[in-house]
Protein backbone atom coordinates (compact mmCIF):
# COMPACT_ATOMS: atom_id res chain seq x y z
CA UNK A 1 0.00 0.00 0.00
CA UNK A 2 2.80 2.31 -0.78
CA UNK A 3 0.81 3.48 -3.83
CA UNK A 4 -1.71 6.22 -1.69
CA UNK A 5 -4.76 5.07 -2.71
CA UNK A 6 -6.62 6.88 -0.55
CA UNK A 7 -7.43 10.14 -0.56
CA UNK A 8 -8.33 12.12 2.22
CA UNK A 9 -9.84 15.50 3.52
CA UNK A 10 -8.51 16.88 6.75
CA UNK A 11 -9.66 20.12 8.37
CA UNK A 12 -5.83 20.62 9.42
CA UNK A 13 -2.64 22.49 8.11
CA UNK A 14 -0.28 20.97 5.93
CA UNK A 15 3.45 21.45 5.35
CA UNK A 16 6.54 19.17 5.17
CA UNK A 17 7.42 17.03 8.21
CA UNK A 18 3.78 18.55 10.03
CA UNK A 19 1.77 16.10 12.37
CA UNK A 20 -2.02 15.49 11.59
CA UNK A 21 -4.52 13.64 14.45
CA UNK A 22 -6.76 10.88 13.03
CA UNK A 23 -10.09 11.66 14.54
CA UNK A 24 -12.74 8.92 15.54
CA UNK A 25 -14.66 8.48 12.42
CA UNK A 26 -11.37 8.66 9.90
CA UNK A 27 -9.67 6.11 12.16
CA UNK A 28 -12.43 3.94 11.50
CA UNK A 29 -12.19 4.33 7.56
CA UNK A 30 -8.78 4.33 7.53
CA UNK A 31 -7.20 1.52 10.32
CA UNK A 32 -10.88 -0.44 9.66
CA UNK A 33 -12.64 -0.05 6.92
CA UNK A 34 -9.38 0.03 4.46
CA UNK A 35 -7.18 -1.65 7.16
CA UNK A 36 -4.21 0.95 6.78
CA UNK A 37 -1.07 0.17 9.24
CA UNK A 38 1.51 2.33 10.68
CA UNK A 39 4.10 3.19 7.51
CA UNK A 40 1.16 3.13 4.95
CA UNK A 41 0.96 6.25 3.07
CA UNK A 42 -2.20 8.16 1.96
CA UNK A 43 -2.96 11.34 0.26
CA UNK A 44 -4.40 14.39 2.41
CA UNK A 45 -5.89 17.92 1.20
CA UNK A 46 -7.55 20.91 3.23
CA UNK A 47 -8.67 23.16 0.50
CA UNK A 48 -5.59 25.27 1.35
CA UNK A 49 -2.42 24.12 1.47
CA UNK A 50 -2.34 21.41 -1.96
CA UNK A 51 -1.88 17.83 -1.43
CA UNK A 52 0.67 16.31 0.99
CA UNK A 53 1.61 12.33 0.78
CA UNK A 54 1.56 11.62 4.43
CA UNK A 55 2.43 8.78 6.67
CA UNK A 56 0.50 6.32 8.66
CA UNK A 57 2.33 6.98 12.54
CA UNK A 58 0.04 5.97 15.02
CA UNK A 59 -2.98 3.25 14.01
CA UNK A 60 -6.02 2.84 16.90
CA UNK A 61 -8.78 2.07 16.99
CA UNK A 62 -10.37 5.27 18.10
CA UNK A 63 -7.74 7.43 16.64
CA UNK A 64 -3.95 7.75 15.83
CA UNK A 65 -1.85 9.83 13.98
CA UNK A 66 -0.13 10.84 10.45
CA UNK A 67 2.86 13.37 9.36
CA UNK A 68 3.24 14.77 6.10
CA UNK A 69 6.17 14.02 3.87
CA UNK A 70 6.04 15.81 0.29
CA UNK A 71 3.82 18.36 -1.70
CA UNK A 72 1.79 16.20 -4.35
CA UNK A 73 0.09 19.00 -6.05
CA UNK A 74 -0.40 22.21 -5.35
CA UNK A 75 -3.36 24.07 -4.70
CA UNK A 76 -5.65 24.28 -7.57
CA UNK A 77 -8.43 27.01 -7.08
CA UNK A 78 -10.55 26.86 -10.06
CA UNK A 79 -12.34 29.76 -11.77
CA UNK A 80 -14.15 32.52 -9.90
CA UNK A 81 -17.95 30.20 -11.14
CA UNK A 82 -20.84 30.31 -8.45
CA UNK A 83 -23.51 27.59 -8.93
CA UNK A 84 -26.88 28.82 -7.93
CA UNK A 85 -29.24 26.15 -8.06
CA UNK A 86 -32.91 25.66 -6.54
CA UNK A 87 -32.60 22.40 -4.95
CA UNK A 88 -34.72 19.49 -5.33
CA UNK A 89 -35.75 16.10 -4.47
CA UNK A 90 -33.18 15.01 -1.66
CA UNK A 91 -30.89 12.61 -4.20
CA UNK A 92 -30.67 15.08 -7.29
CA UNK A 93 -29.56 17.66 -4.87
CA UNK A 94 -27.04 15.60 -3.63
CA UNK A 95 -26.28 15.05 -7.09
CA UNK A 96 -25.85 18.79 -8.02
CA UNK A 97 -23.46 19.42 -5.50
CA UNK A 98 -21.42 16.94 -6.27
CA UNK A 99 -21.31 17.66 -9.85
CA UNK A 100 -20.72 21.30 -8.96
CA UNK A 101 -17.27 20.15 -6.95
CA UNK A 102 -16.03 17.42 -9.66
CA UNK A 103 -16.63 20.11 -12.82
CA UNK A 104 -15.63 23.17 -10.90
CA UNK A 105 -17.23 25.74 -9.32
CA UNK A 106 -15.81 27.66 -6.45
CA UNK A 107 -19.25 28.25 -4.48
CA UNK A 108 -22.42 26.93 -4.39
CA UNK A 109 -25.53 28.72 -3.24
CA UNK A 110 -28.66 26.47 -2.87
CA UNK A 111 -31.41 29.13 -3.58
CA UNK A 112 -35.07 29.20 -2.79
CA UNK A 113 -37.55 30.43 -5.95
CA UNK A 114 -41.48 30.55 -6.39
CA UNK A 115 -41.23 27.04 -7.47
CA UNK A 116 -39.21 25.94 -5.11
CA UNK A 117 -40.26 22.61 -3.12
CA UNK A 118 -37.80 23.11 -0.62
CA UNK A 119 -37.99 25.62 2.24
CA UNK A 120 -34.59 24.09 4.11
CA UNK A 121 -31.34 22.00 3.23
CA UNK A 122 -29.14 20.45 5.44
CA UNK A 123 -25.94 22.33 4.85
CA UNK A 124 -24.03 20.12 6.88
CA UNK A 125 -24.75 17.27 4.64
CA UNK A 126 -24.22 19.46 1.29
CA UNK A 127 -21.08 20.26 2.25
CA UNK A 128 -20.09 16.96 3.13
CA UNK A 129 -20.91 15.88 -0.58
CA UNK A 130 -18.86 18.68 -1.95
CA UNK A 131 -16.06 16.77 0.16
CA UNK A 132 -16.47 13.99 -0.55
CA UNK A 133 -16.88 15.14 -4.29
CA UNK A 134 -13.54 16.70 -4.12
CA UNK A 135 -11.65 13.62 -2.25
CA UNK A 136 -13.20 11.47 -5.38
CA UNK A 137 -11.91 14.04 -8.23
CA UNK A 138 -8.53 14.46 -7.35
CA UNK A 139 -9.22 18.65 -6.76
CA UNK A 140 -7.27 20.57 -3.87
CA UNK A 141 -10.28 23.17 -3.08
CA UNK A 142 -13.55 22.36 -1.48
CA UNK A 143 -16.18 24.71 -2.87
CA UNK A 144 -18.66 26.51 0.01
CA UNK A 145 -22.17 25.16 0.21
CA UNK A 146 -23.88 28.40 1.14
CA UNK A 147 -27.52 28.81 3.25
CA UNK A 148 -30.14 28.47 1.55
CA UNK A 149 -30.97 32.03 -0.04
CA UNK A 150 -34.54 33.56 -0.89
CA UNK A 151 -34.11 34.60 -4.67
CA UNK A 152 -35.15 37.92 -3.77
CA UNK A 153 -33.04 38.45 -1.34
CA UNK A 154 -30.11 36.66 -3.06
CA UNK A 155 -30.78 39.66 -6.16
CA UNK A 156 -31.33 42.13 -3.76
CA UNK A 157 -27.49 42.17 -3.00
CA UNK A 158 -26.37 40.72 -6.55
CA UNK A 159 -22.80 42.28 -7.01
CA UNK A 160 -22.67 44.16 -9.85
CA UNK A 161 -19.62 42.81 -11.45
CA UNK A 162 -20.91 39.58 -11.68
CA UNK A 163 -22.10 38.13 -14.69
CA UNK A 164 -24.80 35.65 -14.73
CA UNK A 165 -25.65 32.86 -17.10
CA UNK A 166 -29.14 31.19 -17.44
CA UNK A 167 -30.63 29.09 -19.22
CA UNK A 168 -33.93 29.71 -20.97
CA UNK A 169 -35.77 27.36 -23.23
CA UNK A 170 -38.44 30.27 -24.55
CA UNK A 171 -35.41 32.90 -25.54
CA UNK A 172 -32.04 31.68 -27.52
CA UNK A 173 -28.82 33.14 -27.29
CA UNK A 174 -25.80 31.75 -29.13
CA UNK A 175 -23.32 30.38 -26.31
CA UNK A 176 -20.54 31.43 -28.40
CA UNK A 177 -21.39 34.85 -28.36
CA UNK A 178 -22.67 34.77 -25.04
CA UNK A 179 -19.08 33.83 -23.26
CA UNK A 180 -17.19 35.20 -25.21
CA UNK A 181 -13.35 35.31 -24.60
CA UNK A 182 -13.72 39.28 -23.54
CA UNK A 183 -15.64 37.70 -20.30
CA UNK A 184 -12.53 35.75 -19.29
CA UNK A 185 -11.50 35.86 -16.19
CA UNK A 186 -14.29 37.96 -14.63
CA UNK A 187 -16.78 36.23 -12.15
CA UNK A 188 -19.31 34.59 -12.95
CA UNK A 189 -22.44 32.50 -11.43
CA UNK A 190 -24.84 30.39 -13.00
CA UNK A 191 -28.30 30.10 -12.43
CA UNK A 192 -30.21 26.61 -12.58
CA UNK A 193 -33.79 26.55 -11.92
CA UNK A 194 -36.22 24.23 -10.03
CA UNK A 195 -38.63 21.81 -11.89
CA UNK A 196 -41.13 24.33 -13.52
CA UNK A 197 -38.66 26.50 -14.14
CA UNK A 198 -38.16 30.21 -12.96
CA UNK A 199 -41.44 32.01 -12.36
CA UNK A 200 -41.98 34.61 -15.27
CA UNK A 201 -41.53 37.49 -13.13
CA UNK A 202 -38.36 36.04 -11.87
CA UNK A 203 -36.86 34.96 -15.39
CA UNK A 204 -37.58 38.41 -16.13
CA UNK A 205 -35.85 40.07 -12.80
CA UNK A 206 -33.06 37.85 -14.39
CA UNK A 207 -32.82 39.25 -17.81
CA UNK A 208 -32.87 42.98 -16.58
CA UNK A 209 -29.70 42.08 -15.24
CA UNK A 210 -26.79 44.28 -16.87
CA UNK A 211 -24.58 41.15 -16.93
CA UNK A 212 -27.26 38.52 -17.47
CA UNK A 213 -26.71 36.40 -20.70
CA UNK A 214 -28.87 33.66 -21.70
CA UNK A 215 -28.30 30.31 -23.75
CA UNK A 216 -30.42 27.34 -24.46
CA UNK A 217 -29.25 23.77 -24.24
CA UNK A 218 -31.30 22.18 -26.84
CA UNK A 219 -34.42 20.99 -27.76
CA UNK A 220 -35.17 18.81 -24.71
CA UNK A 221 -35.93 20.01 -21.54
CA UNK A 222 -33.12 19.04 -19.43
CA UNK A 223 -33.33 18.12 -15.34
CA UNK A 224 -31.83 20.70 -13.27
CA UNK A 225 -29.04 18.13 -12.43
CA UNK A 226 -28.80 17.72 -16.29
CA UNK A 227 -29.14 21.39 -17.11
CA UNK A 228 -26.18 22.06 -14.30
CA UNK A 229 -23.80 19.66 -15.49
CA UNK A 230 -24.26 20.56 -19.43
CA UNK A 231 -23.90 24.57 -18.49
CA UNK A 232 -20.96 23.97 -16.55
CA UNK A 233 -19.38 22.10 -19.57
CA UNK A 234 -19.87 25.24 -21.95
CA UNK A 235 -18.85 27.73 -19.27
CA UNK A 236 -15.36 25.32 -18.46
CA UNK A 237 -14.85 24.72 -21.72
CA UNK A 238 -15.00 28.67 -22.91
CA UNK A 239 -14.16 30.13 -20.22
CA UNK A 240 -12.66 28.20 -17.47
CA UNK A 241 -9.64 25.97 -16.71
CA UNK A 242 -10.80 22.90 -19.15
CA UNK A 243 -8.32 24.76 -22.09
CA UNK B 1 -56.73 18.53 -16.65
CA UNK B 2 -57.65 19.83 -20.54
CA UNK B 3 -53.64 20.99 -19.85
CA UNK B 4 -52.73 17.28 -21.01
CA UNK B 5 -50.06 17.37 -18.32
CA UNK B 6 -49.43 13.55 -19.01
CA UNK B 7 -46.98 12.66 -21.17
CA UNK B 8 -47.01 9.26 -22.44
CA UNK B 9 -44.69 7.14 -24.24
CA UNK B 10 -47.07 3.81 -26.04
CA UNK B 11 -45.65 1.13 -28.09
CA UNK B 12 -48.30 1.70 -30.53
CA UNK B 13 -49.11 3.59 -34.03
CA UNK B 14 -50.43 6.96 -33.67
CA UNK B 15 -52.54 9.27 -36.08
CA UNK B 16 -55.41 11.34 -36.22
CA UNK B 17 -58.43 9.70 -35.32
CA UNK B 18 -56.20 6.32 -33.98
CA UNK B 19 -57.26 4.74 -31.27
CA UNK B 20 -54.83 3.76 -28.65
CA UNK B 21 -55.52 0.52 -26.15
CA UNK B 22 -54.47 1.24 -22.47
CA UNK B 23 -52.66 -1.60 -20.79
CA UNK B 24 -53.05 -2.53 -17.22
CA UNK B 25 -50.01 -0.79 -15.73
CA UNK B 26 -50.87 2.42 -17.68
CA UNK B 27 -54.12 2.00 -17.01
CA UNK B 28 -53.40 2.15 -12.94
CA UNK B 29 -51.24 5.06 -13.74
CA UNK B 30 -53.89 6.93 -15.68
CA UNK B 31 -57.08 5.99 -14.11
CA UNK B 32 -55.43 5.09 -10.69
CA UNK B 33 -52.61 7.29 -9.95
CA UNK B 34 -53.24 11.04 -11.91
CA UNK B 35 -56.90 10.07 -11.76
CA UNK B 36 -57.86 10.89 -15.18
CA UNK B 37 -60.95 9.81 -16.36
CA UNK B 38 -63.21 10.20 -19.89
CA UNK B 39 -62.85 13.21 -22.49
CA UNK B 40 -59.47 14.02 -19.98
CA UNK B 41 -56.13 14.80 -22.36
CA UNK B 42 -52.94 13.09 -22.39
CA UNK B 43 -50.10 13.29 -24.71
CA UNK B 44 -48.64 10.58 -26.48
CA UNK B 45 -45.41 9.82 -28.43
CA UNK B 46 -44.18 6.27 -29.77
CA UNK B 47 -40.72 7.45 -31.12
CA UNK B 48 -41.86 7.17 -34.69
CA UNK B 49 -44.92 9.38 -35.20
CA UNK B 50 -44.38 12.09 -33.02
CA UNK B 51 -46.72 13.73 -30.23
CA UNK B 52 -49.73 13.53 -30.30
CA UNK B 53 -52.63 15.07 -28.24
CA UNK B 54 -55.25 12.27 -27.41
CA UNK B 55 -58.29 11.27 -25.43
CA UNK B 56 -59.01 9.32 -22.83
CA UNK B 57 -62.21 7.23 -24.30
CA UNK B 58 -62.61 4.40 -22.00
CA UNK B 59 -61.11 4.42 -18.18
CA UNK B 60 -61.22 1.35 -16.31
CA UNK B 61 -59.26 -0.33 -13.70
CA UNK B 62 -57.72 -2.75 -15.79
CA UNK B 63 -57.57 -0.85 -19.16
CA UNK B 64 -58.75 1.37 -21.01
CA UNK B 65 -58.89 3.44 -24.43
CA UNK B 66 -57.35 6.50 -25.81
CA UNK B 67 -58.05 8.04 -29.25
CA UNK B 68 -56.01 10.63 -30.41
CA UNK B 69 -57.11 14.18 -31.56
CA UNK B 70 -54.27 16.09 -33.30
CA UNK B 71 -50.40 16.04 -33.50
CA UNK B 72 -48.71 18.62 -31.55
CA UNK B 73 -45.10 17.94 -32.26
CA UNK B 74 -43.48 16.44 -35.56
CA UNK B 75 -40.62 13.18 -34.64
CA UNK B 76 -37.20 15.07 -33.90
CA UNK B 77 -34.77 12.60 -34.37
CA UNK B 78 -31.69 13.43 -32.50
CA UNK B 79 -28.02 13.48 -34.24
CA UNK B 80 -26.81 10.70 -35.39
CA UNK B 81 -24.68 10.71 -31.75
CA UNK B 82 -24.40 7.23 -29.77
CA UNK B 83 -23.27 7.04 -26.32
CA UNK B 84 -20.88 4.10 -25.76
CA UNK B 85 -20.27 3.52 -22.31
CA UNK B 86 -19.11 0.75 -19.34
CA UNK B 87 -21.81 0.34 -17.11
CA UNK B 88 -20.55 0.89 -13.44
CA UNK B 89 -22.64 0.77 -10.29
CA UNK B 90 -26.56 0.16 -10.73
CA UNK B 91 -27.70 3.86 -9.63
CA UNK B 92 -24.96 5.81 -11.84
CA UNK B 93 -25.51 3.06 -15.09
CA UNK B 94 -29.26 4.20 -14.87
CA UNK B 95 -27.91 7.78 -14.77
CA UNK B 96 -26.26 7.51 -17.36
CA UNK B 97 -28.89 5.69 -19.51
CA UNK B 98 -31.33 8.31 -17.91
CA UNK B 99 -28.62 11.44 -19.00
CA UNK B 100 -27.93 10.18 -22.37
CA UNK B 101 -31.76 9.93 -23.84
CA UNK B 102 -32.33 13.82 -22.19
CA UNK B 103 -29.00 15.04 -24.09
CA UNK B 104 -30.10 13.92 -27.09
CA UNK B 105 -28.22 10.23 -28.25
CA UNK B 106 -29.64 8.20 -30.81
CA UNK B 107 -27.91 4.90 -29.50
CA UNK B 108 -26.69 3.48 -26.04
CA UNK B 109 -24.71 0.92 -26.15
CA UNK B 110 -23.06 -0.50 -22.78
CA UNK B 111 -19.92 -1.72 -23.28
CA UNK B 112 -17.60 -4.30 -20.98
CA UNK B 113 -13.84 -3.06 -20.90
CA UNK B 114 -11.04 -4.65 -18.83
CA UNK B 115 -11.42 -2.77 -15.53
CA UNK B 116 -15.34 -3.60 -15.99
CA UNK B 117 -16.92 -4.72 -13.10
CA UNK B 118 -20.47 -5.22 -14.40
CA UNK B 119 -20.42 -8.74 -16.35
CA UNK B 120 -24.38 -8.46 -17.51
CA UNK B 121 -26.79 -5.67 -17.61
CA UNK B 122 -30.91 -5.50 -17.44
CA UNK B 123 -31.09 -4.39 -21.15
CA UNK B 124 -34.91 -4.34 -20.51
CA UNK B 125 -34.60 -2.21 -17.76
CA UNK B 126 -32.13 0.30 -18.99
CA UNK B 127 -34.42 0.35 -21.66
CA UNK B 128 -37.21 1.44 -19.76
CA UNK B 129 -34.61 4.18 -18.21
CA UNK B 130 -34.66 5.38 -21.47
CA UNK B 131 -38.30 5.94 -22.39
CA UNK B 132 -39.14 7.14 -18.73
CA UNK B 133 -36.28 9.93 -19.60
CA UNK B 134 -38.13 10.59 -23.09
CA UNK B 135 -41.33 10.84 -21.52
CA UNK B 136 -39.86 13.06 -18.74
CA UNK B 137 -37.85 15.88 -21.43
CA UNK B 138 -40.74 16.27 -24.09
CA UNK B 139 -38.57 14.12 -27.08
CA UNK B 140 -40.19 12.55 -29.49
CA UNK B 141 -37.56 9.59 -29.85
CA UNK B 142 -36.27 6.92 -27.69
CA UNK B 143 -32.69 5.95 -28.04
CA UNK B 144 -32.31 1.79 -28.36
CA UNK B 145 -30.06 0.54 -25.46
CA UNK B 146 -27.61 -2.33 -27.22
CA UNK B 147 -26.96 -5.42 -25.27
CA UNK B 148 -23.83 -5.17 -23.42
CA UNK B 149 -20.82 -5.95 -25.81
CA UNK B 150 -17.24 -6.43 -25.69
CA UNK B 151 -14.97 -3.59 -26.22
CA UNK B 152 -12.95 -6.08 -28.48
CA UNK B 153 -15.95 -7.15 -29.70
CA UNK B 154 -17.43 -3.77 -30.61
CA UNK B 155 -13.91 -1.73 -32.46
CA UNK B 156 -13.51 -5.69 -34.49
CA UNK B 157 -17.14 -4.20 -36.18
CA UNK B 158 -16.79 -0.90 -35.76
CA UNK B 159 -18.63 1.12 -38.57
CA UNK B 160 -15.20 3.03 -40.56
CA UNK B 161 -16.86 6.17 -40.87
CA UNK B 162 -18.09 6.57 -37.23
CA UNK B 163 -16.05 9.25 -35.41
CA UNK B 164 -15.30 8.46 -31.96
CA UNK B 165 -15.32 11.30 -29.15
CA UNK B 166 -12.80 10.00 -26.34
CA UNK B 167 -11.90 11.16 -23.04
CA UNK B 168 -8.33 10.97 -21.79
CA UNK B 169 -6.63 13.04 -18.95
CA UNK B 170 -3.18 12.02 -20.55
CA UNK B 171 -3.24 13.00 -23.70
CA UNK B 172 -5.05 16.65 -24.61
CA UNK B 173 -6.60 17.54 -28.05
CA UNK B 174 -8.34 21.35 -28.12
CA UNK B 175 -12.15 20.35 -28.29
CA UNK B 176 -12.38 23.25 -31.10
CA UNK B 177 -10.55 21.91 -32.88
CA UNK B 178 -11.28 18.07 -32.26
CA UNK B 179 -14.95 18.67 -32.71
CA UNK B 180 -14.83 21.24 -35.59
CA UNK B 181 -17.71 22.22 -37.81
CA UNK B 182 -16.81 19.96 -40.90
CA UNK B 183 -17.45 16.91 -38.83
CA UNK B 184 -20.90 18.03 -38.61
CA UNK B 185 -23.42 15.40 -39.76
CA UNK B 186 -21.46 12.93 -39.20
CA UNK B 187 -21.52 9.97 -37.40
CA UNK B 188 -20.56 9.96 -33.95
CA UNK B 189 -19.89 7.88 -30.68
CA UNK B 190 -18.84 9.19 -27.36
CA UNK B 191 -16.87 7.07 -25.30
CA UNK B 192 -16.92 6.83 -21.68
CA UNK B 193 -14.79 4.30 -20.01
CA UNK B 194 -15.00 2.60 -16.16
CA UNK B 195 -14.16 3.91 -12.83
CA UNK B 196 -10.25 3.40 -13.48
CA UNK B 197 -10.58 4.22 -17.14
CA UNK B 198 -9.76 2.44 -20.16
CA UNK B 199 -6.68 0.05 -19.89
CA UNK B 200 -3.26 0.83 -21.68
CA UNK B 201 -4.11 -1.49 -24.45
CA UNK B 202 -7.56 -0.47 -25.02
CA UNK B 203 -6.71 3.64 -24.90
CA UNK B 204 -4.14 2.29 -27.19
CA UNK B 205 -6.79 0.50 -29.49
CA UNK B 206 -8.98 3.73 -29.53
CA UNK B 207 -6.43 6.23 -30.59
CA UNK B 208 -5.07 3.89 -33.29
CA UNK B 209 -8.72 4.45 -34.96
CA UNK B 210 -8.74 6.67 -38.20
CA UNK B 211 -11.75 9.05 -36.45
CA UNK B 212 -10.44 9.11 -33.16
CA UNK B 213 -10.43 12.34 -31.37
CA UNK B 214 -9.07 12.56 -28.09
CA UNK B 215 -9.92 15.70 -25.83
CA UNK B 216 -9.84 16.96 -21.75
CA UNK B 217 -12.79 17.74 -19.30
CA UNK B 218 -10.75 19.50 -17.54
CA UNK B 219 -8.24 18.98 -14.58
CA UNK B 220 -10.32 17.14 -12.34
CA UNK B 221 -10.97 13.71 -12.76
CA UNK B 222 -15.02 13.27 -13.38
CA UNK B 223 -16.76 10.66 -12.88
CA UNK B 224 -18.50 8.62 -15.59
CA UNK B 225 -22.10 9.71 -15.83
CA UNK B 226 -20.59 13.78 -15.53
CA UNK B 227 -18.17 12.68 -18.23
CA UNK B 228 -21.07 11.26 -19.96
CA UNK B 229 -23.08 14.57 -19.67
CA UNK B 230 -19.86 16.63 -19.82
CA UNK B 231 -19.12 15.37 -23.33
CA UNK B 232 -22.44 15.32 -24.76
CA UNK B 233 -22.87 19.08 -24.08
CA UNK B 234 -19.80 19.91 -25.63
CA UNK B 235 -20.39 17.42 -28.53
CA UNK B 236 -24.40 19.01 -29.15
CA UNK B 237 -23.04 22.62 -29.05
CA UNK B 238 -20.24 22.07 -31.25
CA UNK B 239 -22.07 19.60 -34.07
CA UNK B 240 -25.34 18.54 -32.97
CA UNK B 241 -28.86 20.12 -32.46
CA UNK B 242 -28.29 22.75 -29.60
CA UNK B 243 -27.04 25.39 -31.99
Amino acid sequence: MKDAKVRLYVDHPLGAGQPVPVARDQAHYLFGVMRLSEGAQVLLFNGQDGEWRAEVTQAGKRGGSLSCLDQTKPLQVPPDLWLVFAPIKKARTDFIVEKAAEMGAARIVPMQTEFTNSERIRQDRLQAHAVEAAEQCGGTYVPEVSDLVKFDRLLAVWPEDRHILFCDEAEVGSVTAQLSADLRGKPWAIFIGPEGGFSDRERARLKDLPNAHVISLGPRILRADTAAVAAMSLWQHALGDWT
